[in-house]
């Protein structure tokens, strides 16, 4: 079959025109922030991989464009988990960026080169299409392209590069070697683009062996998907089955009868101190990694835990993540973005005072989100916290429960201490309206994504030295498992 | 001379009133954001660094706190300039954060290591002198502490540490190294602390012996400090002489007597992008890098000029930097910090659509900050663009001069075009009236900032062809140097 051609004449007759829409397009995605536009440009050695980015480019305002070729991870990069670097390039919205290979650089490369680990790909195959659905969901419209032309045309285009001085460096070893395993390659790339290939974020093949032909059909289907995602979105009022909030539906916390003494407390909390720093000082824990969120009501004493914490760590080795409302930059970025930018690398510490779970207690039950959003985060979020521990992190994750009463005599008590005031706030004081409803929808996060490698621990924490020395108790725990 | 002690009884009187009243500070400091504190923790070996700060941030919320322990460059960080990495670890205004050596790691280990390039220390110093004044001025506190013991006793604290399993990793080749050579090691960072001790961030020479006496003093200076920071600025009303807007202060920028017609411009400016093209794909450019800074009134040409650029240029290898007013959260960092966020690593090229000149033009003219802001941001600009060039990156900027009738014609142009109307808003308009004011502060700035290594080019920008072509040949030429 011949390869689809457009004549030079015709080229420069299409050509104005679509360059006028897709500046267009650009600037409307750029006034309006409907959407982010990641373009995955992917495919064969010579198939004209930078040619096409380029000429697109030149069309477009660079201002808003971003450009990145990751490459094989280094050193540093392998300390976190394999898609953390694609979250740190994601486009904010307005923006487009492109992505020579993008995620699919690593998956398709192993498939390529080694097809013993099937275990592992099917999670990479899981991994990408869960990431591309979480995107699309969270306004990044995710463009997949794959160039290809047939072997002779490859040969000649690379016998062409490497005899010119000024383009020999782009010709690399791994080119060399997809070109001379021409057909094997090309079974396992059609395996994986059908592997990956779903309705929210198709792959687009495009015939890279004429210019022409190659130029204005990527810039044909850019203009598309722009245009797409510069429609209003679906109000998407899915209704669910509400369920209602039964007894067996609520968290049953039982707070100890007993208050521990001071002594037993000093005694413990330092046993315990002692435990854990020994714990995060082993080599073993170099190869591998903490992250704790603290989530509950206010006032349930989530800060004064975390200190108990630090207190047995090295300065070095952790870092306290406070979370509050996103700013008007990081909404501009889909939902978990802001988390992934806080996950440590191997050998390091992360605790979040308020997490991820914000999108299903806070925005939940305020009404800050959308039904249709937050439902789905429990899937996100068990996916994301998989990510995590597939690489060696552990994951503890806390509820401290404080009871209705023992909150009120806090905030009672902070009123009146001039150094704690600033701690309660109006909004304080309004959330605590929402007591019974921020009840239940803890009750159902622990229940759809407590896993088992990333546990919830239900604290009761009506007494604060209870709750210390169980937390640094689970704590232990964990990385003892 | 015996080491300062605090006995026991001391201490345990002493402290809790000192963190009462640094979490008092801490609270204080991270409500109002009056500033932001860069503690730098340097000393001997085994003179209680770790220790100092992991009990100092048990005192704190460690929410407001950062830790950065950089060590050495690493391959990545080598690419950059030396003092960037710093840079993105600075603290906002609020927060406080512990470094480990800081920008003093490499200063002082090249000293004690190799005293044969006395030119390149002298420009250490100078360096850091510089950074230390600007971070004040732009309201980060700098502390500084250094910490010591007798030959004798880090003898004996390493022994102990080394004879202990979860320790020993702790004690590097470089602490045995400098424990073996203590009076050399000793007289060296004599020298470095003398040369680096100024009066608004002097060193704190403390005696690390005594475990009791070494936290309280670190402790009192730290709160002392923040104290300090928490002061009301002194309204800095400076008188400069005002310089009268003369005939010789003004640009005078001729713009061309003939149109450059559109065979001309297409066939040098296919040359030129060819020429440009070339320079940036050498395997020479792989050890420089571009930093290119555009600068005009409102519709001077500068993104059709950018974009002439970007097209001869491999999508890899540059980013478009788009500046406009700062984001609140950019407030909260020295005025620097946004664009040593975008500093290109070698072998890439970073194009800036305005640049950190905002500071002595739009924030000058229309009154947004401060005369001794904005007038010692002169010299500040000049020391950036020397570190840059000194790290191999070839700087030049661009100020595109369009006359006061042709900006009209422009504006109006684009009110009439759909497409472009965007392009045009209030503010612009606004600022036209500011026109000649403009001018001077444009003039006041190249003369003020034009250097060897970082020239300034007037571009008459009336015929857009011939300033396209004009700033292209600029690029090249500075290329070629």
């Amino acid at each position: 079959m011949a390869a689809p051609r457009i004549s030079k004449a015709d080229f420069e007759r299409s050509l104005p025109a679509l360059r006028d829409e897709l500046l267009d397009l650009q600037l409307k995605l750029h006034t309006s922030k409907a959407c982010a536009v990641a373009v995955i440009i992917a495919g064969t050695p010579a198939a004209g991989r930078s040619e096409t980015v380029n000429e697109l480019i030149s069309w477009l305002d660079p201002k808003h464009i971003g450009v990145h070729a990751l490459g094989d991870p280094t050193k540093e990069d392998r300390r976190f988990p394999a898609l953390w670097r694609y979250w740190q390039k994601l486009p904010a919205r307005g923006r487009i960026t492109f992505f020579f290979a993008g995620w699919y650089g690593e998956y398709v490369g192993g498939e390529i080169k080694d097809k013993s680990s099937k275990r592992h790909d099917k999670r990479s195959v899981e991994r990408i299409l869960q990431l591309e659905q979480m995107l699309v969901r969270d306004r990044v419209r995710v463009v997949k392209i794959y160039l290809h032309t047939d072997h002779e045309t490859q040969q000649r285009r690379l016998k062409e590069l490497r005899a010119n001085k000024l383009t020999s460096w782009r010709v690399t070893k791994e080119d060399r070697w997809q070109a001379k395993h021409f057909d094997q390659v090309n079974r396992v790339v059609r395996a994986c683009l059908k592997a990956t290939d779903h309705e929210i974020a198709p792959w687009h093949r495009v015939d890279g062996t004429d210019e022409e032909y190659r130029l204005l059909t990527v810039g044909k289907i850019l203009r598309d998907e722009i245009r797409a995602g510069l429609q209003p979105r679906q109000p998407r009022r899915l209704s669910w089955p509400r369920e209602k909030p039964t007894k067996a539906a609520a968290l049953s916390v039982v707070q100890p009868a007993r208050l521990v003494d001071d002594d037993e407390y000093d005694q413990q909390l330092e046993t315990l101190q002692g435990r854990l720093a020994r714990l995060v000082r082993k080599s073993r824990f170099r190869k591998q990694g903490l992250v704790l969120a603290f989530e509950g009501m206010d006032a349930a004493g989530k800060g004064g835990a975390i200190r108990r914490i630090t207190h047995a760590l090295d300065a070095r080795q952790y870092q306290v993540v406070p979370v509050s409302a996103p700013t008007p930059e990081e909404l501009l970025y889909p939902y978990l973005w802001r988390f992934w930018r806080h996950v440590p690398p191997l050998g390091s510490i992360a605790i979040f005072d308020r997490s991820w779970y914000g999108r299903v207690l806070v925005e939940r039950v305020r009404d800050l989100t959308p039904e249709a959003d937050w439902r789905r985060a429990y899937a996100e979020i068990v996916e994301f916290e998989r990510q995590l521990t597939e690489h060696g992190l552990f994951v503890a994750k806390f509820w401290l429960s404080v009871s209705k009463g023992e909150q009120l005599r806090r905030f009672k008590a902070r009123d009146e201490d001039p150094l704690k005031r600033f701690k309660v706030d109006r909004e304080d004081w309004a959330n605590r309206r929402y007591y019974d409803a921020y009840q239940a929808a803890a009750a159902e996060m622990v229940r759809r994504t407590d896993t088992e490698s990333a546990r919830w621990t239900i604290v009761p924490a009506d007494d604060k030295k209870h709750a210390r020395l169980a937390v640094l108790r689970a704590v232990c725990d964990t990385l003892e498992r």
